[in-house]
């Protein structure tokens, strides 16, 4: 018998590193002291920072990888993925410095792996990032052929004096929101019941509410807001902010809201995108699960001084700055009202 | 509907959370400036040193983990993920500051999840590394009931003229061998076909010549050689490390070894544990295969200066290090003679 025998292919994997060289390496800045292969990513430590902290996080796409499969289309969830990682550290006031990426699939297919790769890499350009190492693993009896998962790591730098941590936000802040472009990454298994199961749709149904197709609308990038919080940052003080992943606006914003506080969302002064309402309705999704599951609209939410409000710019990169709420006296809670 | 109904359930996420928090705790010393439940996780940048280089790698423990499946056993495998990833670093000089995990899986199991962190948190506490963050999943539709899969990264620091990369390995340079505790996490693809399918055995299963049970055997934790390099690396000069892990010494061992040169490695000059043998022998798997998969009862090689060699303690933790082979001319090519 040969490994071969038992499902796993050493050459099929040779050959798949082969195909991502030329997408990671573009990735990488003079920073980068490593290459495809080594054992370990090598980054150097930028220098200038005083009291440099290390700000990391772990994520996966969840079930949109599903959705990427049935469309056949496999270079945007590399992008969901990065774009995720990036604003979980960005809330924290930090800056990415490198990725690594984890794909595990029962029957490796170099093409597929190579078009997740990519999608990585476009990110990781985008944001400053490097691409600097990554598993790709072929795991037969785990994953059923077709069948894969992704997750990634991002590791960024900080100030320590420049942490943003929430502690500073006092009542009477006001609460921003930065637009999502559709669901990001959380809500998928609803999501799908909803679609695929229930409505009996596929990725190529044209739904006029949404003006697009099924596939087009779930698989929408999830939004860096890198550059955008940067912006913010030079017009006004940020004193907290929230990526809005898994338990919506109502669990992430008391992560980082400080003792004797809470926290009022007024909702009706954003414009929610068709695809919330639609899911509401079709799934008959009570309004309170609807915004502990989904983002409702808001990707990210950064709470600044009520008097610095007006300096904030109204649009950034083509996304409207909106006024959603305010922080109140409280128990932790967030209200939408 | 409810989120719930789809099969992801936010409470039971939550409640998994509260289960490893402890565990968790115990790897942070006070570099660790977040806590539980933020978004990404916080850690200082040691002080000391010159010019640092973060050097990260991420993993996963392969199909390793259906047989801690199989054996009802979750504890063991979160240890040969970190002690996997501790190897990788180390073989560039490095030491490991933090490590990410993910865990995925088709229904979340609190008490599997606590298991899995666990033994993450054991292991990371044994080698100094703080377990700093981690995403759990619950992806239905993605894992069949009860499957799961768990990868991790890893991130350390080295001084950027302390890394060991091979450069410097000469002809005439020795290699020493550190003994495996099994398999450790490669191979298991095979391992499995052969010990489950082909002879039917079961994790209980009894095997005379292996003195203990498949599922004992299988399940040998994956060895950290962290305090092992520490002690070989203030009595001689390593010139390189290389980690043996899926492609075996074959494979492994190129990727450090600098352009005209090559390695001799000699069979018989340690002692290969019962394990491999009984593989091939009821696998009909050929030596250059097994060479190939498995690592052969050699966890980590270590290149050094031929005169040191007899500066090199013999025994190290309870683990002899023997000298397997030499550095010879040649293009980079391991002949196992």
């Amino acid at each position: 018998m040969r490994y071969r025998d038992s499902g796993v292919d050493i050459d099929r994997a040779n050959e798949a590193t082969k195909s991502i060289r030329d997408s990671v390496r573009r990735t990488w800045g003079s920073d980068v002291l490593s290459d495809v292969g080594h054992f370990g990513g090598l980054l150097r430590m930028p220098e200038g920072y005083r009291d440099p902290v290390l700000v990391s996080s772990m994520d996966g796409v969840g079930t949109k990888l599903l959705v990427a499969r049935m469309a056949g289309r496999y270079d945007t969830i590399g992008r969901d993925l990065v774009n995720h990682c990036v604003n979980d550290i960005l809330v924290q006031g930090a800056k990415p410095l490198f990725f690594l990426d984890y794909v595990a699939t029962g029957k490796l297919d170099p093409d597929m792996v190579a078009a997740l790769v990519r999608g990585l890499a476009d990110a990781c350009e985008d944001n400053q990032c490097a691409l600097i190492g990554g598993e790709t693993a072929e795991m037969p009896d785990v994953y059923r052929h077709g069948d894969f998962d992704l997750a990634g790591a991002i590791v960024g730098v900080v100030e320590r004096d420049a942490i943003i941590d929430g502690s500073s936000i006092v009542p009477g802040d006001t609460i921003l929101g930065l637009p999502s472009s559709g669901l990001h990454t959380n809500g998928y298994s609803l999501a799908r019941k909803i679609v695929f199961d229930r409505l009996g749709l596929s990725v190529e149904s044209e739904v006029e509410e949404l003006g697009t197709t099924i596939g087009d609308e779930l698989l929408r990038v999830h939004r860096s807001y890198r550059d955008c919080v940067e912006v913010l940052s030079n017009k006004v003080t940020i004193r907290g902010l929230a990526h809005i992943t898994g338990g919506g606006v109502v669990e992430n914003l008391p992560r980082i809201l400080p003792a004797g506080t809470a926290a009022r969302i007024d909702a009706g002064s954003w414009p929610v995108p068709p695809v919330f309402p639609f899911l509401a309705r079709e799934g008959d999704v009570p309004d309170g699960e609807m915004y502990r599951v989904f983002n409702m609209g808001l990707g990210m939410l950064a709470v600044v001084p009520g008097d610095q409000v007006d300096q904030a710019p109204r649009e950034i990169a083509g996304m409207v700055v909106h006024r959603v709420g305010e922080i109140t006296e409280g128990d932790g809670f967030v209200d939408v009202v």
